[in-house]
């Protein structure tokens, strides 16, 4: 845990926020400011700070948020319509907070480009 | 592979693309509509419809698709600046092509909300 990241301190309770969904590897949280009817973050517990960072040995964890997107989508009632994941990475990328997340954003039509 | 799809079409070398990256699971192409002066595309071999079909079993690929990624925008000369990566799923999610594909997108600064 980096006690300066925001997100640390979400998974760790220690600022609320509302999870839709928690277990050993990933938390779930509606964004505060969402772009859509539907948005979501999804992030590891542990501080992984871009996605960067990634390599093979992250395989699970790696699977394990693609695994919950695609859950979340289905029980937040956007499997069938779609859906759109964003993983922001550095300044270009627009990242805002220092630990890797992935926006679940679906409920209208994504336009492209993507921003 | 499914002969009806034009990506399986790529990875068997039956339609040309022009690769950045191939290996066992994956390969990564430059998008032919680029929407960012760096825009590819990576896909798994196999043919995986949409990331709602991924679950936890698909651990291995996700973690290559991600560290490759990070390894291509490096490559790309995006991973100081920073990008984007996008998936889209279904209509909601302007999908286009029924075979998963990450998008990274990279060398401008990106906009939000992503589409």
């Amino acid at each position: 845990m980096s006690t300066d990241c925001v997100f640390c301190r979400i998974v760790a309770g220690e600022i609320p926020a509302e999870r839709v969904h928690e277990d050993d590897l990933v938390i779930a949280i509606r964004d505060l400011h969402p772009v859509a009817p539907v948005h979501v973050l999804l992030m590891p517990r542990a501080h992984i700070g871009s996605a960067l960072d990634l390599d093979e040995s992250d395989a699970p964890l790696a699977g394990r948020l693609l695994a919950c997107a695609a859950a979340l989508a289905r029980s937040e009632g956007i499997g069938d319509g779609g859906y759109r994941l964003v993983v922001n990475a550095g300044v270009d990328g627009g990242q805002t907070v220092g630990h890797l997340h992935v926006h679940l954003l679906g409920g209208r039509e994504m336009r492209w480009p993507p921003g």
